[in-house]
Parts: structure tokens; C-alpha cells; sequence
């Protein structure tokens, strides 16, 4: 049964069709002569028909087979090479991430099919995904001749690409890189020296060249973070006019033994073994300061994969999800509650697999509308031609990355548990496919910088940008979209508790800043609790915001209609959301409030 | 790094010496001859040794060999043949279950020593601990011939038990099991027909005999749990002179491929394919209303069990924090909040690392706090010589079994992932022993009967016992002893808030009550959450008694005495419990008074 794969792609077509308003997305400049809201079902479909058909098989060698190391080279499951060229060749690979592209598809629809095909095999989309990011920083960063000497072959998906930060002695500490570049003849060459680990996709056989975007000092630069510069490193040197040269001095020491997402190949790449490392700086030199430009440069790169981060974790649990539904509907055992002589009936019809089955909904929904919405960001900061908006879009994202990298890695840890109890005995086995979610999902709360980063990203500093106004304008839609729901028939209570949320929340904060004023300390031994609380009074908000639109959509069909119960599912899904897990905000306050030291206070002897 | 064990028994030695009235137990007749209050040390520390040196180096092969099936046998790893060989000789095996045996040690010493063994290897253990069950049911319910035939063999080891419950066609619902027992010629013995699945310890290398105690309907027996009976099934037939016959007609048709524990052997087992497999009757026959005495009896087993579940999930949770601790206090990354210009320093004097220490060291001291306290009741159940004290120690039992067997197994998947976010990217990595530890614990949350299972045992038998009076006396014991500590010195605030959940608990209980009265679903769809709530104010207030404890001995002992920081580590963990985690009460009530019913009224098709 691992390998079977279902998914629907019906919440997304209601969001993009009629929740957000794609269709001004579509009206851009970019997207006008080439998209119509009448092509959204027809992506969502033939995307989804991928996933299905052509990624989801191959999930299972990415988990039995892996990815192994022989012989010094990375190899990855048979199956990955002919998904690679189908994903390339369909428009699907790293096609997507080049401006020019004509099919090229607005970031809301490519967020729905990402969703799709992380979801289908979290292991493969990586070897893809990790060139976005790679391109992006040549486009934004190289020059011309940069961008000829690569991009072509990248977008192609000839060669793929890699972010090279994290080194043995520092993970989140990046500013202690000990990698070091040199200067050589060529100004804009240097020699590279170094070791990196964690790089997924760091080495594999899927592509003919991998071109690492690698993170070291100049020698001389200042130390910490502000002396760092970014380097494009290919595996096999590129000439200038594109075409492949000798290899480079880079060894493939180890690949990870990983409890999940083992056929994605997270590798120990040593630099300049034999002092022949090179690499092409990106952007300029270190200034007379020490001052280099890579951390900035990387921050591009790192926030993107923050926020595919979020998806791949929404894209596991809601397939863990769906097997749990399935089995749900399948498994007889036991009798209802309130008629236990009667027959024996399917284990959805029992409160508590409901519950669990809710639990689980509310959040992948809550989580998935918190990724669109910011997609939807997205497009206006790329595509809008109003500046005010392309500005305003950009000071949304800035609060929205570190909650959509956070909470949705750290809750499917949670819900596929439940996704796994309610499959009984057989969850624990790895002929369901729901172990498989538990193992591949837990990375996501460690890599892009682990979630205390991230909470420390949105307090030490989104709440603080241009002087908190960001913030407050965010908080302030949040605020304005409960105010602007508080009429949702049948949601009265709902509307109470989501303004009681914003309230409490305000209060939590106001405590929360006056507080680690006085104690900075405070602010990370509550952040990541203050970044749950701002994500789930977000998700809240969202998630009455779709009721509305399905609540109306309700009244409209009628209870007859085939499409009824998605809309009627839709409202008791933030009604749920709203009423069970809205209140851990209230509980996060309240603990903030009291502001505990233990955890500081205790003797280190103690622990 | 894996294989690789920390642990202490420092907080053993605490709840055994300074906290729980051990010597009361010692002093009873079965002890008294045997142990003393000063042999609590040594046994802790050579059980500790032996689950160091002996039995933590087999965990890596039970994970990487694992047991297989070759040719419908059962091959464990070679490593478990000599540690099951050690364990029968040195006192630590089968033996320990045997009444009569001289050296056995008070379920509070030997509950803190199967936290060890189950810690250091939680697939190695069940092979022993399986004989629990077993042979305590041919005690109480075989005949003497019975005790004769089985016992000698399965209390030196040479034998082992198990339970054999579950069928394909149910796990939950065991009333609805199809295996049929036909009467012989003799009128103990019966024929056996039917198929086990998920079957602990149900086929192994390691004895020369398995003695399966298994749940059957007698034909013609009532339907449901009503008519079962439990039969001696053993793999090789044992004459009546307790010497081996022939082998039983018991075929073993897989063993599952699971996530964790995978040194366990979890068979499915095929009973009678020959038509000759043969079980003896234990108790009696089904009476006149087809009503058969194996449910009853099963249940003194899955009792025990259900103790076990908890404890094991407690001895991971804390492998894992141990391993996380030590990291912690390892690894140099970053500098601290407050000095941002200081050296590096370790990641133990970072905040959110200490925030997530405390989080497991809380909720694993509470566990384990009442765990101990239950084995504390099973002693003075089992050996006080006044017969209102065992009644009293029976009642306690009855509401502790579904709360130490649900929240220790639920919260563990919880701490544990803390446990790996402390290790960062290496956390992911199987090369360290928490992504193993993860993978062992999942299966607890559900065998013994699920934890949901365990929250309507709570909810729906437990508070309605005796009319209510046995869990009102439980209850009146938990808010008797937050009173009692209402002048800890600095617990002011913890009183406040504790004294605050018993109230809150009360109340809650009321509106459920009420309300449940009412709509019977409602206690389904809450149930959960309130065993949830049950436990963490019995954990409260446990705690906060260990608490007092510790504050006079700190105060005893002086800032500068080598073993302070302990207590105030004791100290600290309650206060971060009763601050951080007990709250979650007022969240859950908050939650039931609200009464949303979405989980019950989302239409199917819309989930």
C-alpha cells in the first residue's frame, strides 16, 4: 500500500477560485496572454495527474532504495532518473523558476503543484526545487556573463543546484563558517577550501553538472556573518561559453543515514582537497570594511526555501491525512456510542477518529491557506505593476515566512500521529504509508533554520522592521479581517472567540515587548510559544474568511447539491479550528503572562 | 553513537527514599526477611549496570538486524540469545513474576528496573516482560495440575508467554474475534481454530517453548465479549508431567514490518491449519448463558500490560532527553542572547534549548512520578497485611491504569521530538539514537487497547465505579495533597495555580457530566482531552509534592553541598510544569464548556 496515492486537489481550486482573487494575478502583464481563470482546473488537474501517475510511484524506492554512496558518487533510485526527465521535459522542472519562460505559471499555481508533488514523493522534489533558489540568486546577483554561462543549462534542467551553508561546527551559528575562498589571478575566481554537510541534493547522478552556491570568507574579511560571500561552485567547471571543463576539486565524503526522506541524498561535500577548488564570486568583493555581500545574497535564497519548507510539511501530513480518511471509511470496528447494539460500523462514524480527523484538517487548512495567501503575496511583489502594492506585498511576506516555515513543520510532526492512531497497529507498520509521513516530515523543523530561529525571525526581528510599522500593518489586516467576518451566519461564537484572540493577542504582545525590555532573556525562552500563538490567530482568521465565502456558497446550492458538503465541510473545519485550537492561544498568553523562569533558573547540574 | 546509553536512577533513588514510604514496604512479611531500606541503592545501581553494560548493547541490532522470519521461523538477533540467557541467571528475568521466589523484589524496585532494561533496549525486554501476564493468569485462574505443568518452565525462563487478543478483523473491538475452541474427548482441552495478528514476543528463537495465552469463543459460547474464553495454547505440546510433546498445530504466517521496536517479533500466528492445534481451558466453561470467564481474565493481564505501555514510553522519552542533554551541554553554537558579543557557547545556556529540556524532563518526572506512585499501590495492594489498605490501594489502581498507560505513551512522540530538535540536523541522522527512540515509541500510544480506548475506560467506567466513589476518593486525594503543600515556600504561585485547576477539573467535570447526560456523543468527542486533563493534575500535584520535599532538603543541604543542584533541579521541574504545562487544564475546560460539536456534524464528503 506505501506507493498508492491519494489527493485531492479540491481545497485548491477553491481557494484559488474562490477565495483569492487569481484572477487580477492573471491579469498581469506576465500571465495575460498566456493564463485564464478557465486554464486553473486544468493545471490543478493535469498537475495533480502527475503526481499522481508519474511522481507517486517512484516514492517507495526513494524510502526503500535511497539514495547510497559508491565508489565516491551519489546514486539515486533508477526510478528518480526517468521521473527527472519527465518532470523536465513537461514543464514541471526548473523551467518553472526562469523569468522568461513563457508557460511560466504564476506562484500560486506552481505553490498548488509543488504541494502536489512534494506530497507525492517529499524525497525526489528537492533534486528540482533546490534550483530555484540557485538560479534565482544568479539572476538577481551574477552578471551577464554569469547568467550565460549557467542559467541556460540550469533552467534546462541539464544541471541542478545546491545551497552550500551549514558546516560541522556551525548550523545556526553561520556566522563561524571556516571555509575560506582565495583570490587567484582571475578577480573574479577564487580557490575554495572547506567542508560542507547537510547539503541535500549535494551529489547525485541525475543531472550532468550540480552547481553549488557555497557560502565562505574571503580571506581577509571580517568575521562573522558580515564577512561572508557567495560563490557559485560547479562540480564540473563551466567555460565561459558554457560548455563543461575538468572536474572540480570537490569529494562527496558521506551521505546522511536519515530516518525519512532517504532517497534525497544529503551529502558531506569536501572543497579543495587537492587545492584546486575553484569558484566564481557573485556580486562584488568584500569592501574595504570586510564587508561581503553573501549573507544578504543567501537571505534570498533562504527565505524562499522557508517558505517551501512549510508546503513540503502541509504536503506530507495532508497525504498522511488522506490515507488516515481512507482507512477511516474502510475499517469496520466497534458499534456507535449511541446505539452499541446495533451493527457494527466504519470507525468514521466514531467521534473521537472525527476529532482526530478535524484536528488534522483544520490545521493542513489553516496551514495551506497561510502558504497561498502568501503566494498570492508573491505574485503581486513580482508581477504588480502599482509599486505600492509590489511594496506592500513584500512587507507581508516579511512576517509571513518565518510563520509558514514553523508552524506547519512543527504541527505535522503532531498530526500525522494522529493520522498513524487512526490507523490502529497497522500505522505502525511500514506497509501503510503513514510511518513513512512521520520519518520523511521530521526534518522540516530543523532545516532553513530550525523553528526557534524562525520565531526569533519574527520577533527580535519582523516585529521590529521599519520601526514595528510592518508588523502592525500586518496585525492590523488579521484584526480587520475578523471585524469584516463578524456577521458569518451561524459564526457568532466563532466571531467572539477570534476577537477574543486579536485582543488577547495584543495585550500578549504588549506584555510580552515590556517584559524582555527589561530581560532580554525572556524573549527566546517564550518566542517560539509567541510564534505558535501568531500563527494559529493568522490561520484562525483565514480560515473564518473561507467560511464566509462557503457559508454564502452554502445558501446558494442548497443541501441537495453534490458540491454541498465540500462548503458545509468547509465552515465546521474553521468552526473547528476556531473552537479547539484558537484557544492555545489564550493558554500562551496566560503563560506569558505569568512569566515562569524555571527554564533559566534551573542549575545546569539540575537538568 | 547508537547503543550508546545515558541514564541515572537519581530520581529512582529520590522517589524510592525521600519521597514514597518504601520502607512501609519493605517491612511487610514478604520482604522483611529479604530487603532493607539500605539494599535500595545497590539494587538500583547493579540494575542500572546491568541495563548499561549488558543490556543497552544489543538496542543497535534489535533496530538493524531486527527479528526476521526464515522458513515460519522466528530468528532473533544473535545478541539477544546470551542478554536473555543473562537475564533469566541473574535474577532480572522471569523469576521476578514468580510469588515464591525468594529474591523477588516489591513492584517499586522492580518497576524502576524494567524502566531501565526497557530504556536501554524497549524491542529486548517484551520477550520477558510478556511472561508477566501469562504466568500471573495460570496462577490466579489455572488449576493446580495447570500451575504444575506451566509454571516451573515459564518462571526459569526456558519458556516465555504471550497474550494473543487481536484478529485481522479486530483490535478495538475484541468481542467480535472469530478463533473457535471445540471441545474434546478431554474435557480441558479444546481445538483450536482461528488466526492472531499483532502477536508481542509470538514467535522467537530465544526459549525452547512459547506459551500463548489466547482469547477464543467456545462454540455455541454468547456473541461479544460476553462468550470468550482464554485458553493455554502452548507452541509445543507440554504433557501433564510438564515435559514437551509434540509440536502444536501453530503456524506463523508473518511478522510485520514495522517502524520501530524492530527487535520485537510481531506475529501473525495461524491457530489449527491442521486441524490439530489444541488448548487448554483456563477456568471454566462457558455457563448456561454462553457466558465465558475470558474476558475477566484477560483483562488482570492487559492490566498489567497497560502499566507496562506507560513505563516504556517514560524509559524512551527519557533515553532520549539523556541524549539530548548531553548534546546540549556538548555542542558550541552561537553566543547567548545577552552577551551577543561574548565567546560561543554551548547550546545549554540558550533559553529555548533549556525551554525544551525542561518541557521533557517535566513531563517525564511526571510521568514517572505516577507511575511510581501506582506500583507503590500494587505493593500495598498485593502485600499489606491490612485489608482496607489493599481495598484502598485496588481502588487507586482501578483511575490510575487508563492515565499511566494514555499520557506517557501520548506525550512521549512529543518530548521526544524536542528531544531531536536539540540535536539539529544530526537529531535527523539514524547515526544518532533519538530518531530511533521516536521510531520505538509510536506503537504505545496504541497496543493495550488505544489511548482513546483508555480515555473512555476513564470517563465512561472509571468515574462511574462504585457510583462514583472511588474516583471521588482518587480525586479527593489529589486536591488533599495540592492543600497540604500549600506553604511550599516560593510556590506561592503554583499553589495559586494548582489549587486553581482542581477547581477548574471539578467543574469541568460537572458541565461533561451534565452535558453528556444529555447527548451520550459528547463524551466520545471529549474523552480524550479530559483523561488528558485527569493526568496532568494528578502530575501536578505529584510534582508539587516532590517539590516540598526537595525545598526542605535544599534548604537542609545548603547552596554549596554537591548534591543542591539536584533539588533544586526538582524544584524547578515542578514549578516549569505547574506554569507551562498544568494550564493546559484551563484550555481543555475552556474547550468542553464551549461544546463544539463540527467534528460530529462535518458531512462525511466534506472530510
Amino acid at each position: 500500500m506505501p506507493g498508492n496515492f491519494i489527493y485531492s486537489n479540491r481545497d485548491h481550486k477553491f481557494i484559488l477560485k474562490e477565495w483569492l482573487d487569481t484572477e487580477k494575478i492573471l491579469n498581469f502583464d506576465k500571465f495575460k496572454d498566456t493564463y485564464a481563470m478557465d486554464d486553473v482546473d486544468m493545471i490543478l488537474d493535469e498537475g495533480l495527474k502527475v503526481a499522481r501517475e508519474v511522481v507517486a510511484p517512484t516514492n517507495i524506492d526513494g524510502d526503500r532504495i535511497g539514495a547510497r554512496l559508491e565508489d565516491g558518487k551519489v546514486i539515486t533510485p533508477p526510478s528518480f532518473h526517468k521521473l527527472y526527465q519527465f518532470m523536465q521535459e513537461n514543464g514541471y522542472g526548473n523551467s518553472q523558476f526562469d523569468p522568461e519562460e513563457e508557460g511560466k505559471l504564476p506562484t500560486v499555481l506552481l505553490t498548488a503543484l509543488e504541494e502536489f508533488f512534494n506530497a507525492a514523493n517529499p524525497a525526489f522534489y528537492p533534486y528540482i526545487g533546490l534550483a530555484k533558489g540557485a538560479t534565482n540568486l544568479i539572476e538577481l546577483f551574477g552578471t551577464e556573463e554569469d547568467r550565460k554561462r549557467f542559467l541556460p543549462r540550469m533552467y534546462s534542467g541539464q544541471w541542478s543546484g545546491t545551497m552550500c551553508l551549514t558546516e560541522p561546527c556551525c548550523g545556526s551559528d553561520v556566522g563561524e563558517i571556516t571555509t575560506r575562498a582565495y583570490p587567484t589571478e582571475d578577480p573574479r575566481v577564487y580557490k575554495i577550501k572547506g567542508t560542507k554537510c547537510f547539503i541535500t541534493a549535494g551529489d547525485h547522478d541525475l543531472t550532468e553538472n550540480i552547481i553549488h552556491l557555497l557560502l565562505a570568507r574571503c580571506e581577509g574579511a571580517a568575521p562573522g556573518t558580515k564577512g561572508i560571500s557567495l560563490f557559485i561552485v560547479p562540480k564540473i567547471w563551466v567555460n565561459e561559453d558554457g560548455s563543461l571543463g575538468e572536474p572540480n576539486d570537490i569529494t562527496t565524503l558521506a551521505i546522511e543515514h536519515k530516518m525519512g526522506i532517504k532517497g534525497s541524498a544529503t551529502a558531506m561535500l569536501s572543497f579543495g582537497d587537492e587545492g584546486k577548488c575553484r569558484g566564481i564570486l557573485l556580486g562584488n568583493p568584500p569592501d574595504e570594511n570586510g564587508k561581503g555581500e553573501g549573507m544578504a545574497q543567501m537571505f534570498v535564497m533562504m527565505n524562499g526555501a522557508r517558505q517551501s519548507t512549510g508546503l513540503t510539511a502541509m504536503a506530507i501530513a495532508q497525504a498522511a491525512y488522506n490515507h488516515a480518511l481512507q482507512y477511516a471509511r474502510e475499517r469496520i470496528q466497534g458499534r456507535t456510542i449511541s446505539n452499541p447494539r446495533g451493527p457494527r460500523v466504519r470507525i468514521i462514524e466514531h467521534e473521537d477518529i472525527r476529532r482526530m480527523l478535524l484536528f488534522q484538517k483544520s490545521i493542513i487548512e489553516a496551514s495551506r491557506a497561510m502558504i497561498m495567501k502568501n503566494s498570492y503575496y508573491r505574485d503581486l511583489a513580482t508581477y504588480s505593476n502599482d509599486p505600492e502594492e509590489r511594496k506592500t506585498a513584500l512587507r507581508r511576506i516579511e512576517v509571513n515566512t518565518p510563520l509558514i516555515k514553523a508552524y506547519p513543520s512543527d504541527m505535522a510532526w503532531q498530526t500525522i500521529a494522529e493520522a498513524i492512531q487512526i490507523h490502529g497497529g497497522y500505522g505502525f507498520t511500514e506497509e501503510y504509508p503513514v510511518a513513512q509521513c512521520a520519518r520523511d516530515s521530521k526534518i522540516l523543523s530543523i532545516w532553513e533554520g530550525t523553528n526557534f530561529i524562525q520565531s526569533l525571525d519574527l520577533v527580535g526581528r519582523k516585529w521590529r522592521l521599519d520601526e514595528g510599522k510592518i508588523f502592525a500593518e500586518w496585525f492590523k489586516d488579521v484584526a480587520d479581517s475578523v471585524e469584516s467576518n463578524k456577521n458569518i451566519p451561524g459564526f457568532e461564537r466563532e466571531y467572539e472567540i477570534m476577537n477574543k484572540a486579536v485582543s488577547t493577542y495584543r495585550e500578549m504582545r504588549e506584555t510580552f515587548t515590556s517584559r524582555f525590555a527589561r530581560n532580554i532573556r525572556l524573549m527566546p525562552l517564550y518566542s517560539t510559544r509567541v510564534l505558535h500563538a501568531t500563527a494559529i490567530l493568522w490561520g484562525g482568521s483565514l480560515l473564518m474568511d473561507q467560511a464566509a465565502v462557503a457559508t454564502k456558497k452554502m445558501q446558494e446550492l442548497g443541501e441537495n447539491h453534490y458540491d454541498y458538503p465540500f462548503y458545509q465541510g468547509k465552515v465546521q473545519t474553521a468552526r473547528f479550528y476556531i473552537r479547539n485550537i484558537v484557544p492555545e492561544i489564550f493558554k500562551i498568553a496566560e503563560i506569558i503572562r505569568d512569566g515562569d523562569t524555571s527554564a533559566i533558573d534551573i542549575l545546569e547540574e539540575g537538568l
